[in-house]
C-alpha cells in the first residue's frame, strides 16, 4: 500500500474542502450573520490538517492501484465529514458534535437525514453549507478533484471506480481526466437550469440554490419545515421532473451530447427505471385518490413522493407517512431500488436489479436444460460471469450490512417500523422513513451510538460498501509494496 | 414434458394420503370422538381422487427429467394440502375452508403457523393430523414414497433434488432409493427415541407424538394454547435438544452410521451451525436474564427459544413478543439463516450463508487483486461457479419474493412488525412471528386473500421456490418432448 500518497491527497482534499466553505461564508457575509466565523474557524483548520498531510507525505511514487483508490476515496469522505461538521458545532447552531457529524455525512452522502428539530431557525450560511454539500457529495469529492487537477495520473480510475456508483464503471472518453470534466459540466449546466426554472417561480436566489443542490445531488435537505409542502405546484412539478433527470445515468446525457440518440432510447437501464416510476405513480395515485380533491392533485402527490424516494432525494410535499398501507410499502421497496448507475442517486440501483432479474431467469432455465448455456446480455453487451457474480455477491453484503446495522440498533425503544426505515433510509441514502423518521420527524431522539452506526451506514450505500470496508482493513494498510 | 407421468405419480401419492389418514382415524376412534366420519370421507376423497388420476394417466413412458421432477414435486405438496385440509372442515372444527387450507399447508411445510384460537378445544383426532403432517412434511412426502415404493425409477433423482432442502442435494449411496430409505430410518429412529424420552418426563403417548411430530419435521404446533410453556424443564430440554438434532443435515448420521466420523466432526456446516446457536444462546440470555429469576431457568428460556426459532419450529415456552427489542432482533435474524441444509428446517440454510460470505470474501480479494484467480472450498471439497452463483441467484429470487408477498399484504389494518414479521416466518416455516403473530397470536385476523397469500409463501419456502414457479409457468407445461 501506498500510504504517503494515499495520505498525500487526503491533504489535497482537505484543502479542498476550506476552499469549498467559500460560498457558505460567502452566503453569512451577505446576510451578516454571526457564523461567518465558525467558516473562517472551519476553513483554517481546513488548511492546516490539509498542509500537514500534504507536506508530512511528500512523495515521488504515484502509482494508484485499487487498494489505494478504495482507502483513498473512503478516508476523504470521513475527513471531509469530520471538519464539514465544524461549523455546526463551532456556530453553537448544533452544540452536539456528534449531531453535527451526522448532519454532515447525511449531507455529502445525499442522504437527507436530519437531527433538526427546527430547520427554519437556523443561519442562512450554515443551511447553504448543509445543501451545498449535497451537491458536492452528489457527483462525488474526487471526481471534481480529478476535473480540475492534473496532478492525478491516469490511473485514478481506481479512485472513479471507489467513488462512482453502479456494478460497472467505465470512462466516457479514454482519458479519466476528461471523463470526469464531461461528466461536472453536464452536472453544472443542469444545475445552472433547475435554478432558473425555480427562480422563475418566484423562489428567491437563496431558497433556488437550497433546493437545487438538494435536487442534483439527490440529497432532500430543505430550508423549510415543511420541505417542498409550501410551494406552488409549479415548483413542485419542476422538482419532480428534476429528481427523475438526475436519477438518470450521466453517460446518457454525454451520448445525447455526441448524438448517439439510438445508444439513449434502447438504454434497458432508462427505460426499467421509467418504468418503474411511472408504474409506481399510478399504484400510489388509486391507492390514495380518496385523501385528495382533485386528480391533478393526486397525480402530483404521488409522481413527487415517488420521485423523491426512488430518486432518494427525501423532499416530501405531503406525510406519506400517513398514507395507506400499501403506498408506504411500495415505497419503502423503492427505496431499495433506488435509481440508475452512474447518476447521483441511491440504491442497490436499476441496473444491479435488472442484472439480478436476469441470473434468476437465466438459473431457471439452467434448472430445465442443465446442458445449455446462454450469455446473459445487458445494454446490448454480453455480460461476463464475473459481473453477474459480483452483483450476486453485492447484494448479499447489501443484505448482510443492513441486517446488522438493524440488530446495532434494535436496543432504541422505538417502534419497529421506524427502525426498519431508519435503516433503510440512511443505508440507502433516502433520508426520511416511516414512523418517527417520517417526512415531518428526524433523528434527533436516537442515541449518539445509533447516530454513529447510522452515519457508518449512510457512508457504506453512498461508496457502496468496499472502500469503507478495505479502509477498516488492516491487512490493506499493513501491506507492503 | 411427460404430463401423464406427472398426473400419474401425483394420483399415487393423493391414495397414499388416505393411508396416512389412518393414525389420525385411529385416534378419533380411541377417543370415541365424531371427528372419525370426516377422516372417512377426506379418506374416500383421496382414494377417488387418486385413483382417477391414477387410471386416467397410465403410461409407459416413465422417464423423468427435472422439468418433472418440479412439477411433481409442487403438485403433489398443493394436492395434499387440499385434501388434507377435507377433515377440518367437514367437521365443522374450521368451518373456513381456506382456514383450514392454511391450516394445512402450516402443517405440511413444517410451519407451525395456525389460525386456531382455541387449539385446545380441538377433537384429538384432528390435532393428531395436525401435527403428523409436520412429520410427513418434514422429510418430505415423494421421499417417503421412494422408499417405500420400487415404481419410481433412478431417474427419480429429480423428485427427490426437488423436494430436499439445501444447495447441493446428493445421493448418500449410488441408488436414490436407498438413498431415501436410509434418511427415513434414521428419520423414524430418532422419532422413537424423541417419543420415549417425552413419556419418561410424564407426558401421555397422545401429547408425546403429537409434540414428537412436531419437533422432528421441526414444525411447531402443540396441542396446548401455551405451547410447552406448561411442561417440566425436563421436557422443555429434551425438545430443546431434539429441535437441534433435527436441524443437523441428516447426511452426518448416516456417515456417523458408517464410521465415518472425521467427516462428520470437521463439517464446516455443522460447526457454523452450532456456533450461531451457542452465540445466541449467550447473547440473548445476557440482555434476558433481568426478566427471571434464576441463571437456570434464564438460559433454559433462551436456549428454547433460540432453537425453536433457528431450527425454524416455532413451539414457544415464553412470550418472546415480551422480551427485549435486541432479543427480538437477534430472533429475526435467526429466522432468515434456519438450520442446516438436507435436516427438515426451513429458512435460508446455514450452508447457503456460509457460501455466500465465502463469495463475499473471494470478491473483496478479486478487488485487491484482479488478476489472482482463488477456489472456495467448502466441506473440503473446492465449489464450482456454477453452484456459487446459483446460491447468490437464490438468494436474490428469496429477498424479492419476500419484498413481494410483503407488497400483497400491505394493505391488511395491522403494524409493520406484525405483516414484516408474518411474512418471515411464513416464508421460512418458523411458525409464530411478532406482534399480533407472536407466540401468542394466530393468523386468525388476516383476510381470506392473505391467508392464501402466506400459504402460497410457505410452500415456495419449503421448497425451496422452483418447484413451485415452475409448476405455474405455462411453458413448461405446454413444451412437447
Amino acid at each position: 500500500m501506498n500510504r504517503r500518497m494515499v495520505f498525500h491527497i487526503c491533504g489535497m482534499m482537505t484543502v479542498l474542502e476550506a476552499v469549498l466553505m467559500i460560498l457558505p461564508l460567502v452566503t453569512s457575509l451577505i446576510y451578516g450573520e454571526k457564523c461567518v466565523y465558525s467558516f473562517v474557524a472551519a476553513m483554517g483548520a481546513a488548511l492546516i490538517l490539509g498542509s500537514v498531510l500534504m507536506l508530512a507525505s511528500k512523495t515521488d511514487d504515484h502509482v494508484i492501484y485499487s487498494r489505494e483508490g478504495f482507502c483513498i476515496t473512503a478516508l476523504t469522505w470521513v475527513i471531509f465529514s469530520a471538519i464539514g461538521a465544524l461549523p455546526f458545532t463551532i456556530s453553537g447552531e448544533i452544540p452536539s458534535y456528534v449531531d453535527a457529524f451526522f448532519e454532515t455525512v447525511s449531507g455529502f452522502t445525499t442522504t437527507g437525514a436530519s437531527i433538526l428539530r427546527d430547520v427554519e431557525s437556523m443561519s442562512r450560511g450554515l443551511l447553504m453549507w448543509r445543501s451545498f454539500t449535497h451537491w458536492v457529495g452528489g457527483m462525488g469529492i474526487l471526481v471534481m478533484v480529478m476535473a480540475v487537477l492534473p496532478t492525478l495520473t491516469d490511473r485514478s480510475i481506481h479512485i472513479m471506480r471507489a467513488e462512482m456508483p453502479g456494478p460497472i464503471v467505465g470512462k466516457l472518453v479514454p482519458r479519466v481526466r476528461q471523463t470526469a470534466t464531461i461528466l461536472y459540466i453536464i452536472y453544472i449546466a443542469l444545475t445552472l437550469l433547475q435554478i432558473v426554472l425555480l427562480l422563475a417561480g418566484g423562489m428567491n436566489l437563496f431558497e433556488a440554490m437550497v433546493h437545487t443542490f438538494g435536487t442534483a445531488g439527490t440529497g432532500g435537505f430543505s430550508s423549510k419545515a415543511d420541505s417542498i409542502a409550501g410551494y406552488s405546484p409549479y415548483i413542485q412539478w419542476v422538482i419532480t421532473i428534476f429528481m427523475f433527470i438526475f436519477g438518470i445515468n450521466f453517460n446518457l446525457y454525454y451520448l445525447a451530447l455526441i448524438r448517439r440518440f439510438k445508444s439513449v432510447f434502447t438504454s434497458e437501464e432508462l427505460w426499467t427505471y421509467t418504468a418503474i416510476v411511472f408504474v409506481s405513480v399510478g399504484a400510489i395515485a388509486v391507492n390514495i385518490r380518496p385523501l385528495y380533491d382533485t386528480l391533478g392533485e393526486t397525480l402530483r402527490h404521488s409522481a413527487f413522493q415517488v420521485m423523491t424516494i426512488v430518486s432518494t432525494s427525501g423532499f416530501a410535499t405531503a406525510d406519506f407517512n400517513l398514507w395507506p398501507q400499501l403506498s408506504k410499502c411500495i415505497l419503502c421497496i423503492l427505496m431499495f431500488v433506488g435509481a440508475c448507475a452512474g447518476s447521483t442517486a441511491g440504491g442497490l440501483k436499476v441496473s444491479r436489479v435488472i442484472m439480478l432479474g436476469k441470473s434468476v431467469k437465466r438459473e431457471l432455465k439452467k434448472m430445465l436444460h442443465p446442458r445449455s448455456v446462454s450469455a446473459v446480455r445487458f445494454e446490448g453487451k454480453p455480460l461476463d460471469d464475473a459481473t453477474l457474480s459480483g452483483v450476486g455477491v453485492y447484494f448479499a453484503l447489501y443484505m448482510a450490512i443492513f441486517l446488522g446495522t438493524f440488530l446495532l440498533i434494535s436496543f432504541e425503544p422505538f417502534d419497529f417500523e421506524t427502525k426498519f426505515t431508519s435503516v433503510l433510509a440512511c443505508f440507502n441514502n433516502v433520508g426520511p422513513g416511516l414512523g418517527a423518521v417520517g417526512p415531518t420527524g428526524n433523528y434527533a431522539d436516537y442515541t449518539a451510538f445509533s447516530k454513529i452506526v447510522l452515519s457508518v451506514s449512510m457512508l457504506l450505500g453512498r461508496l457502496e460498501i468496499y472502500p469503507v470496508i478495505f479502509l477498516l482493513s488492516p491487512s490493506v494498510w499493513l501491506r507492503k509494496r
